[in-house]
């Protein structure tokens, strides 16, 4: 945990931006995977992690704006506690490491809720678990308490946590610390003959070893233009490429996020050398557009550009690459956005929808592609994005849009006949906004194709 | 998976056990870690992996006994999910593989359901997600669907599953391989100045590496006294034990489940070797007693008996040893159960409740310990039973029974005062039910202890 003035702060800030009311955020549900005992590893609410700290399930911050008070509800420690699970702190004692003076059993919290029934502030809930809990508390039915969520909270915790204080920071740092260990150590064992699965099992073993979990699950795969790929079985051969991306999480549980893409045989070939170096221009023309004031919508918008020239001049898209771009022609190789913010969840607070992304009553993009975009707000310093554009040889897709003719006056597919076992690359790093320009955070993970190749060396 | 037949066979055997009505089997949901996309590694639901193998959520087994029909609902494969998930199986593909020949759309059932409306035979949920998809296609709300399950198809399911095939034995032995690495890797590794996590992280990390996850969340601790411990920070001092409890799962999905305990330094002192020998010896003769014809309950109790019998020599305990267990004295030293049934999950089917582990209208003791037994029924050639005693020094559980001066005819507290750091010791192997006695699945994991200090030298 951060020192106790941290969650106050934070809490006194949100209770600012609020007009009275009862902020309510309960702690993250246990999630059962073959039976109800048998858990997946616990992992705290972001939003309780975020204002309050404490890793337990069964807990309540209960916040009133208008008195400046915050209580903490949670069920006490039993002695049945301290036998079967071992000495624990107390839930006052707890409450002390938030900043938290004031505790109460968690039994109690419906009643104390009843008389501001009507003025409850609560996030939308994604876990049926929590949806359920709620419902119990407010005496009513799921559909009521998923229609009930307040956008007003909703907008002040995404304004709030978007700009990250340096002890956040800090934590992403340290999560990219682990990553950092765990790419060089897989920039090692790549080779022909390995399957996915044992690239993803070492990535893990590293996080887990040190006590962490990774923040999202890993894509270790020889196909990167399948976007969701989940398979892990496939074995590696020479010629191919790898695409990892994976991330872990820091002690308080901030994530990291980070692609690279290797030659499997420890050596790009000339195509694929081509296109990985395009790809890190891309890249690299994004981290230096990253600056306060830009939108990210426009720096994803460059660093299409960019793709779209490299992509024309090898012959595979024609006409001018920035009438490609403003089309969506490009998105044929580049379908996704360019990043997304990163903080104590992976695709921060994806679960508060596009208030965080996107400024009040600003929409996505309807454009293929441009739709994808998950973080298109003018930059401020303290977020962190992500920057990651890819390019991708995906055959059902050219096919489809080959059938359609689409975009024809940008893409040559007569040219993409020869590429469509190429696969896909993405390079992508964790990026701060600084008061003047952008920052890679984390120590240097190999990016450049000659230092891809050394590192493969050993 | 397993050969088409297998399944076909399992739902045959399973229809003939019901008087007609409507099975329904619904997929596992995916559970959400962090926000609604970022999900915990995906478990197929245990039930529907037994009759029908396929992994993929979003499945339902309709199944008519009295019509000898089985259906198989899913979504069918678009061409979204080849572009962003890569090329998938047709629906008819995947359940050709389960030997089912009849498939429908998901968002059909409802429909097909709705004249059996009364009729329909289901599980009882556990996870919420599931509970609101019954919700829907029910028309119900979330108690009318958790008190509406059907008892008749809790008890054949779990009768049929009790009784495991051959194909069922050798996938439990398959994950014992990936288990008995694991522990000889550890049993190499464990020394002074360690942290349990990196114990925990080296487990998982050969599982992972293998492609298979934990069959539960791994226990590696040097508090072994602590039951559910969950905490992994602790530094590994000479002198200390350490408890390993951890099993993977086969390639398709069956558990093992194995403890051991190690001596932290490499060689056992005095005292450890005198209480690890004793429940050696208990766990020796609950396998020798395990045989067809024979309760489970009576096993764990002759196990009892042996920790009796052992901590009254060494004069711990007094009085008679066998009176000593009838009354459950034993038992603050041994709280829980013996084993537990073990399967595609590692309690096999907790999530059915008792119909699992007695016989029907049978209930558990009340009696602390005893009421811990989780198996305790008569033993029949297939069962596989976890052989699981243990010996724990838990200071809070000594403080409060001497305070209350609980079977003080068995127990000599004053003795004891001089034990309550010396932790916990579990031995823990998985066995199978033969016609004719008992056989302890897998490869050897070293267990003598002078097998154990061997394989800790390396």
């Amino acid at each position: 945990m951060f020192d106790p003035q941290i969650y106050r702060a934070r809490r006194e800030q949100l209770r600012g931006s609020l007009d009275g009311g009862v902020v309510l955020l309960p702690a993250a549900a246990a999630m059962p995977r073959t039976y109800p005992e048998n858990v997946y590893p616990y992992r705290q609410s972001a939003h309780l992690l975020y204002y309050v700290g404490l890793t337990d399930p069964g807990l309540f911050l209960v916040s009133y704006p208008a008195e400046g008070r915050d209580v903490l509800y949670g069920d006490p420690v039993t002695i049945d506690d301290v036998i079967w699970c071992g000495p624990k702190a107390s839930l006052e004692e707890r409450a002390a490491l938030a900043g938290i003076d004031e505790v109460a059993p968690a039994e109690q919290l419906a009643a104390d809720l009843e008389a501001r029934r009507g003025e409850i502030h609560y996030l939308p809930p994604f876990q049926r678990e929590v949806v359920a809990t709620l419902a119990r508390l407010f005496g009513q039915n799921g559909p009521q308490v998923l229609a009930g969520s307040s956008p007003a909270l909703v907008q002040a915790v995404a304004e709030q946590r978007l700009i990250k204080g340096p002890e956040e920071v800090a934590e992403i740092e340290e999560a990219l610390v682990v990553t950092a260990t765990a790419y060089r150590r897989a920039m090692e064992t790549v080779k022909p003959g390995l399957v996915e699965r044992e690239i993803a099992g070492l990535i893990q073993g590293v996080a887990l070893a040190a006590g962490r979990e990774q923040s999202f699950l890993p894509i270790t795969t020889v196909n990167g233009e399948v976007l969701h790929n989940d398979s892990r079985d496939r074995q590696l051969n020479h010629g191919q490429l790898m695409l990892i991306d994976s991330g872990a999480e820091s002690a308080r549980g901030y994530a990291s996020d980070i692609t690279r893409t290797l030659p499997v045989s420890g050596t790009f070939d000339g195509r694929q050398r081509v296109i990985y170096e395009l790809v890190l221009a891309a890249q690299r023309t994004a981290i230096r557009a990253t600056r306060p004031g830009v939108t990210y919508r426009e720096v994803h918008l460059e660093s299409a550009r960019v793709i779209a020239e490299g992509l024309t001049a090898e012959g595979l898209m024609r006409g001018d690459p920035a009438e490609a771009v403003a089309a969506g022609a490009h998105a044929l190789f580049f379908p996704h956005g360019l990043g997304h913010a990163l903080g104590i969840d992976v695709h921060d607070m994806e679960d508060l929808g596009d208030a965080v992304g996107y400024e009040p009553g600003e929409g996505r993009s309807e454009q293929f592609g441009l739709a994808a975009l998950r973080f298109a707000r003018e930059l401020e310093p303290g977020h962190v994005v992500t920057a990651e554009p890819g390019i991708y040889f995906i055959p059902a897709l050219i096919d489809q849009w080959a059938a359609e003719g689409r975009h024809e006056a940008f893409i040559d597919y007569e040219a993409l006949a020869d590429w469509r076992r190429f696969g896909g690359i993405r390079i992508e790093d964790d990026v701060l906004v600084t008061d003047t320009g952008a920052r890679v955070l984390g120590p240097p993970i190999p990016k450049g194709a000659d230092a891809v190749e050394s590192a493969m060396e050993g």
